[in-house]
């Protein structure tokens, strides 16, 4: 077990993009009108590339588009004070060809939240860590 | 029940902040190296403020520390397609005077990770929104 300066655990990029293929809900980290933002989407894993859905007009698809942002997901278990947590860091892109918008539309990925969502931005990860606290226990 | 323009439910000052008394870990959300970058930490509201530990050392004492920051706590269900979030937005500031240390010490605020944690971070909140998808079971 590999262990960084603060003594937490390091997940390797496997242990790492295997969390991320079963996870859900991601939060995108990303900069609207200067400030730092944060706003959690349900997505997929699709070749390696985090993909989510949103309206066309939404704060993300103008503030996440074309741009690196950070994507983070984590699940703990506040009374055993384990957990786990994966950072990717990459850019995000607004899928613009025809062809491509349609695959995307074939994944079994449909947003939570109500009214049309049809503008799919992708994450393509250039930096990926994870850790993990406790016992590793939610990890598997 | 007030919607925003995505259709998701507007959380009140008041719900924000009572779900951030009763949650223990959050995102705090910073710039490190001109990258956007987020880490979980467990944390404690106390007296509005978001108080959190850390090391001396740590890349978040350092890069977190007087600067604007975003704060992120969520809790979602995935079979039900139900869940919330908050997002606080303000100023991180890195405890110095003793007796402020010493008041901050005195919380009930243990660090999950290990190792000496001696360093408090605050965040004042300046902005605070909440949003909830779905029935809102989760937040009762």
């Amino acid at each position: 077990m590999k262990l960084d300066q603060s003594g937490l655990e390091i997940l390797d990029r496997d242990e790492c993009r295997a969390l991320l293929s079963r996870a859900a809900i991601g939060r995108i980290v990303f900069t609207h009108q200067a400030l730092p933002a944060v706003q959690p989407v349900n997505f997929i894993l699709s070749r390696g590339d985090i993909v989510f859905r949103t309206s066309g007009t939404s704060r993300l698809a103008t503030a996440a588009a074309d741009t690196i942002v950070a994507f983070e997901i984590d699940d703990f278990d506040t009374a055993a004070r384990t957990g786990w947590s994966v950072v990717v860091v990459g850019r995000a892109r607004r899928a613009t060809d025809p062809r491509e918008i349609a695959a995307l539309a074939a994944l079994p990925l449909e947003s939570w939240a109500p009214g049309t969502r049809d503008t799919f931005i992708r994450i393509h990860p250039e930096l990926i860590t994870g850790r993990r606290i406790g016992d590793g226990a939610l990890a598997s």
